[in-house]
Order: C-alpha cells, then structure tokens, then sequence
C-alpha cells in the first residue's frame, strides 16, 4: 500500500473537537511558541529569573540531539573532558576583548564556605579562558598538537529579555576548544566543527541552514573571525543555530601557551572553539510546529509511532490487546535511521480522541488506530502528523514500511522547511526596496553592503535587522551598498532574528 | 590455548627498566594515588582551589560508567531532566535540617549583569529544594505520581580538603529525585536506587560493596534515613560509594506540594533522592591499582587491547602491519560484556618497551606484541596487564578468545578485591580489642554498638573510625556495646574512611 505524497500543507483548520487549547500561530508566534513548549510539557518556567526546568520530553530530545553531534565530534577525533565551572576574575580577564564582550553577562560568585572569597570567581559563560590557562602545562613541543577537546555542560550568561529553550540565563550546550601549530590546520577545524552543525540541524532535526560568516561587529569576543550556521524560523525570522570560532593566537598569547615547532622555534598554537546549544530545541518548534503543537523530525523524535487502542467491550480489549502485542513483537527489532524505532502503545483510561489530540500535540510522527474490526480485518489506520494523512495498513506490513516511511517523513518535513524559506528569501538593490519587503513579508534578504560597521549599524538602527552572515555561497557581484552606495562585492544575508 | 589461571598477586616488583616512576603504594598510598591520576592524564588540578580537569582518559571512565547507569536508571522508569544550577537562599532554607546540613559549604552568587542581587542564589549542592518546588505544580492527584526524575549535572560544596576525584569543590554526578503516593513505594524506590549503585560497582567496576543503612548522625540532611554501600579501598580504609535517601515527607511539607489520593484527601508525597558521583573513578584507581599504575577493569577500560608492532627495518614494518591489519579486521566485530572491543594500535615512534610501559601504567588488560618471527608463525605474545601473565597466542583465535578472556579478567579483578576485603574484615567484641586491631591492620571491623550516638562520637574522637553502616545482612547477635558495654542486637560496620 502506498502512501499519498506529503502535502504538507500546515494544518491550520482547527475544526477537530480535540485540538488542545493553544494560542494559533498565526494570532502571536511568541505566544503560540510558549504555549507549545509549556503544553507538551517539555520545559517550564523556574523560580530562578531566566533559567529554566527542562522536562523529560524536551530533555529526551536534547539526549537525541547531543548524542548524534557526539558521534560526529569523536568521530572526528575529539575527545570528551570536564574543566571547571568558576573562572578566576584574574583569568577572564587576560583576553581583553573578550573579558569586554563577556563581563557584563557575568554572574559572580564572592562568598563560599562561610566566607568571602578573596578573587571573585565568574560562572563560565564559555572555557576559552580556563581551557587556555590549563593547556599552557600541556602543550611543549609541535608533537603535543594538536589537542582536540570537547564538553557538554552548562554555561551562564546573564540575558534581560529570556525565551524557554531560545535565550536562558543558564543553558546547556556543547563546547569544543582545539589548539593547532598551523593556522591552516586551525582553520580546517573551523569548516570541521560547522559541518557537524549543519548536519546535525539538515540531517537530525531536518532544518536546513545558511553558511556563513559574521561580520565584524558580530564574532566572537576574541576570535579573529566567527563562522555560523542560520536558519529561518516559521514567522520568517533568523536564528543563530551554531558558530564556529578561529581564535587565532590570541587566547594563547594571552595565557602564554608555547611549543617547540618542528624547526625548534617556540611559537604559540592557534586555536579554535565552536557551541551548539539547547536553543536548537526551540527552533525544531519553530520550524516544524503548526496549531496543533509540535511536529517531530523522525529522527529527533523521542516517540516515531503511538498505537491507540480502540475499544468499548472488555472482549474487544482484549482482542485489540492481543493484536498490539502480536504488532510490537514484530516492530521489536525494526531499525531506522536513528536507530531501534521507538514505539509507545497508550493503554490510558482516556478516550481515543483524547490520546489523538494529545499525541498531536505532541508531534508524534506516526499514530496507529487499532480497533476491533481493524482486528478483523488484519489492518489498522496510520495517520501521518504532519498533514493528518489517514489510511489503512495492513498489521503485518508495517514492520517493513515504517524506516521508509519515517525517512520519508524526516526528508519531506527538511523540504518543506527549505522551501519556505526559499520562498521567504529576497533580494533587495535599494534601501527603499529592503525596507518595503521587510516590512510586508519580512523573511531573509539578500542585499548589498560595502563592509563599514557604520551601514552596518544604520540598518540595524532603521529596520531591526542584522547582518546574519556573509554566506559562502554568495557568489561575486558587484552592486552599491543599501545605505552609501559605495561599491560591494556580494550580496550578504540581512533578517530580523532571535 | 588455555590461559594460565589468574594469580593476580598485586604486581610489585619494580625489575622492568619501564616501569614508569610513581612512588610505590606500600611506601605512600596517597602520594601514589595522585601520582597515577596525575601520570595517566586521567586528571590534573585546576587554577580554581579544589576543583579538578577532567581528562580524556579520566573521562572516557566517566562515560562509560555514567552510559551504564544511565541504562539502570532509564530500564526502571526514571526520565533524564535538567533542573537549573541556582537555588535561590529562601528556597534552600524551607527545609530546615537541609540548610543547616549544606549551608556551610555553600557558593554563592552575588551578583550577576553587572548588579549586585537582591537574593543570593546557591550554587546546587544538591537539587531538592529547587526540584520540590517546582513539582509543586506538576502534582494534584495520585494520577499525577510517582515521578520519578533523574539529573546528569555539576554541583559544588565547598570543601576545605580535596583530593582528585574523591573530594572536589565542585564535582559532576547523578542525582535521581522522585515522588511517590505512598511511603512503602517510596522504601521501594530508595532500594532500587542502591541496587543500581551495587550493580554498578560490582559489575562494572569490579568493586564489592557492602549494603547496610546510615546512623541517624551520618544520614542525609532533610532524609528519614540513608542507605548506603561502602566499599574497601587497597590501603584498607572504606570509601562511601552510594546513598540514597528516603526523604520521607520532609521536602513535600517544606515546599507545599499536596496531591488528591484515591480516597479524594489531601496528602503530601512521599520522596527519595540518591546521588552517585565522580568519585568512584578514584576508587577504581585505589581499588585496583598498583606500582605500574591503573589495574582497569575491562567492562570500564577506554582500551581493551592494545596493540604494540615491534620492528626494525622497514620491510619487517611492512609485514607487521599488514598481519596488523587483518587482526583489525578480524576483532572489528567483536562483542564483549561493555560493547563492541575496544581496540588501540600503537604506531607511535617510539620503542616497544617505551610502549610497554605506557599502557601498563594505563591498566589496559590486555596488550598484543607483534614482531615479523610472530607474524612468521601466524602468531602474536598476550601479556595480561593485572599479572603480567605472557602467552603466545595464535592470531586467528583472538577473535573467539577475547570476549571470554576479559569476563574472566573482570571476574577475577572483583574476586582479589572481595578476597582483600575479607582478608582485611575483622570482629572486635571489646574496645581493646577493636583499637588494637585498627592500630594493627586496619580494614573494617564488624563490632556491637548500643545505638546512640554519644558512643559513635566517642568512637570517632578516640580512633578516627567511623560507624560505615549497620549492614544489612549483618545477621541478629546479642552483644555489649564497645564503648558503653549496653545491649547491642548486631555489629555495626566500623571503619576508617575517605
């Protein structure tokens, strides 16, 4: 039996009786945005300002996230380390831009133990400093390099305006700091560690993203340039979804890291660093989401099938029970593309409808009714999420059509999400005309710029959009800067972000 | 071919010229100690007073341990979450015996943004006033229990003496949270969490424990009672390995939550918590090690194998590493308790002895040596890191050898250390008697305890010792107190200890 093509058209009707109660998208994306995270119960506010609980739905999907990028960083040949979470005042401070960039987002600790400590000591917002200080007793001669280290923690920033999972006081992420004898080895890791972010966000949360570089005024505090990943939400704004530093020799002069090259002269290592975090959580809602809440890539899917039961006598229970357990041993040893399939059958003392709205909510790629003439019958009925698509399937088959038909499912929800923002992405020549656009359909613009933070800074002031990036796929093109005309080399992606 | 049967004499001959230069354990336990984390690159000390780095090797352990906890804890019902680093002052002070327990060795933030704060906020020493808060507003009914949460985070606790691994300011663990309708499924829970610990120190990290529950003055602060297990290091003292806490009512009551039970009344939950940290990567070492360093055992060893190529011209190179080659192939898809085998070729340009040595004082279990006269003969030399046991070994049979050759040797790892812990356990009916003896041998002794804590403190201040647990399965035995001469139904676990 085959499926009908994914249409994908967003499920906006709201006319089932079962539609849980959630702001419509299309009323407020901020309010529809929380009312999704908070409903499916995959985080909730906390009595701290700014931080936030992450629940076992969302916490299952950051475990599925983390560990496909693992695999990818020790594949790579990184390995996995701890270093601490308080940085000496003393120690932040020695790279100066970057003490400039992260201080005022510093949380302090200044009393432990019953006293007050002699040094305040910083929460890590990042480890380049304390990574560098360390490396420094490590790191002799051209034979210790290059040293390839990743972590997952938590790191602090204080944030004024904070979002569930987007902007959080405190969050989770991955962060990896490498050191190099060649700026070209250093900058090979710089590709090495975006790749491992578009793929992760293409290939696991099917989100596809724009490389590139930042400018200037937007790298990192420290680094002598910043590569990132961008994506575009479904109101049509960017995210940051990863960035990829070269740090140059500038941590390890600040720290005084050497070593003997192979012509036995001491020079300082370059480095790198590169973070991912739980803000990609977010973005999976905002892509993917429509107004019955979530819809999950298969891959990142904590749950691919949910089978509900349908039944009124305990006779029919009992035989719809038989049919779903002679189901779930032949699903037992299905494998897709994110490995063993992940199926829950829901034997709550809830009506079906319930269940259908609350696994919907809950973007469930694949839901299975099974009742008793299904029985009779050897079939059951499999509604697809993402477009409600329903049809008939027989028991026995489904064991062989589900890996398919879920990366199917992951490949067409990756489609659809680029040609939204296909459709969503414009060139602008003048300034009038960028404005007019973002103003009507918003979304990412193409546009010239001739490299002054000044132009930079004017647009930013007159519209609300940034510079997201300096794509490497702009090709070259001369054209006149938005803001003075002066002479620019290609197009650079502007939009309004997160 | 048969292996020798396994000796496991602690290896301490200092012969071998490679033996790399740690100060011997009989001469200087804790000096040993730090010289093997610090020499293995399992861990070095960091800029920040009592905190450690994790390195590679240190935390490849970690891993692997966490991954199979991790699978306990997940196959009984518990789901991951994350709960925020900070634990403002009023919510850490609701539970008064909890306060009064962690405030002295709390951090603290004090300001944050750029501003001082108008609450000081906790750095967790443990999660749950923050955790009871918040699940205030997830329970209502008993439909809504148990819960049952688990955290992989960071916490702090200020400490004024700290060792790598064993005692660190801030130290990285799992903490397991849940709630419960009842007391008995609370009992339940806080036996399931000490199953997990036996099962993950017994089977993973080859190491015995004993079973037993806390006197009232070691329990946890906020906790009705505490179970622990406690294991036996290689210099005789006890190291706490596991607890886990029946919270009772006391967090619920604190923090307000309440839920409808089956019979329509208010009631409050009931709670557990139990924490496993960082530590028993230490106790692997003091547990198994020796003067060359790591003993590891291999369900817990990054490498399982390691091969060393011995040549000298560049045509024997040629050779060795194409039978080097095809033994790869042959062990790629080996499986042994703890995964697919873990494999390391050591090509380094550096001399086999050299080699040697470097695994050796890595406690990799087992090391093949390949030379062109082995290849010749189709055959390899299987050294056993524990006792140095050296085999031929033909290199078609490795395959179908190794699997079981590393359960034995995990086996028997945890039978020495079950052997020296019983060796080193004594009864002492009398106070002379039980100082002798600790002044003597030391190890753990089984001796009568009226119960109260007047004697427990005596014995503490007059020894060093103290009451490890009342074991479990310390069988019913009228006695006379040690230090009272009152009645005491069974001996207590009496020890020094880490």
């Amino acid at each position: 039996m085959k499926a009908a093509a994914l249409a994908f058209a967003p499920v906006t009707d709201q006319k089932s009786r079962f539609v849980s109660d959630i702001t419509p998208q299309s009323q407020d994306f901020p309010g529809w945005y929380n009312d999704v995270v908070l409903k499916t119960e995959m985080a909730d506010y906390s009595p701290v300002r700014g931080c936030m609980v992450i629940r076992p739905y969302g916490y299952a999907m950051w475990e599925s996230l983390r560990d496909q990028l693992d695999r990818y960083i020790k594949r790579t040949g990184h390995d996995n380390v701890y270093f601490p979470l308080f940085v000496p005042k003393s120690l932040l401070e020695k790279e100066a831009a970057h003490v400039e960039g992260f201080n005022p987002q510093v949380a302090w600790v200044t009393h432990a133990g019953g006293e007050e400590l002699s040094e305040w000591l910083a929460i890590r917002p990042t480890s380049e400093a304390i990574i560098a200080e360390k490396v420094k007793d490590w790191v002799h001669s051209y034979r210790d390099l290059p040293l390839l280290f990743n972590l997952w923690n938590n790191v602090v920033r204080w944030e004024l305006r904070t979002r569930l999972f987007l902007r959080t006081t405190e969050f989770l992420w991955q962060e990896a700091h490498t050191f190099h004898a060649t700026e070209q080895e250093a900058a090979d890791e710089v590709a090495t560690g975006l790749e491992g972010y578009r793929s992760a966000c293409e290939d696991w949360l099917a989100i596809p993203v724009i490389r590139g570089r930042k400018t200037d005024s937007e790298k990192f505090a420290g680094a002598d340039y910043t590569h990132t990943i961008e994506a575009m939400m479904a109101d049509k704004k960017a995210l940051q979804a990863g960035t990829s530093h070269m740090l140059g020799q500038n941590f390890a002069k600040a720290a005084g890291i050497e070593f003997l090259d192979r012509e036995n002269k001491l020079q300082h290592p370059y480095g790198t660093s590169w973070g991912f975090t739980t803000r990609m959580i977010g973005a999976v809602v905002m892509v993917h989401g429509d107004d019955s809440g979530l819809v999950m890539p298969p891959n990142l899917a904590p749950t691919q099938l949910v089978i509900v039961p349908i039944f009124r006598s305990e006779e029919d229970r009992r035989v719809v029970a038989e049919a779903i357990e002679s189901v779930q041993k032949s699903l037992a040893d299905v494998m897709t593309a994110s490995g063993p399939l992940r199926v829950k059958v829901d034997w709550r003392e809830e009506s079906p409808g319930f269940k259908y709205s609350h696994w919907e909510l809950r973007g469930v790629p694949y839901r299975l009714e099974i009742g008793p003439r299904d029985v009779a019958s050897g079939s059951g009925v499999l509604v697809r999420r993402v477009d409600r698509d329903k049809q008939p399937i027989a028991l026995t088959a489904l064991a062989a059509e589900l890996p398919a038909r879920l990366a199917d499912y992951q490949h067409s929800l990756f489609q659809r999400a680029l040609d939204f923002r296909s459709a969503n992405t414009h060139n602008a020549d003048t300034y009038d005309e960028f404005k007019s656009i973002l103003d009507t359909d918003g979304g990412f613009l193409l546009a010239p710029w001739c490299g002054s933070r000044e132009c930079e800074k004017q647009v930013n002031a007159d519209t609300g959009a940034t510079i997201r990036c300096i794509p490497f796929d702009s090709p070259d093109e001369a054209g006149k800067c938005l803001v003075d005309g002066k002479p620019s080399e290609r197009r650079v992606l502007f939009a309004r972000a997160y």
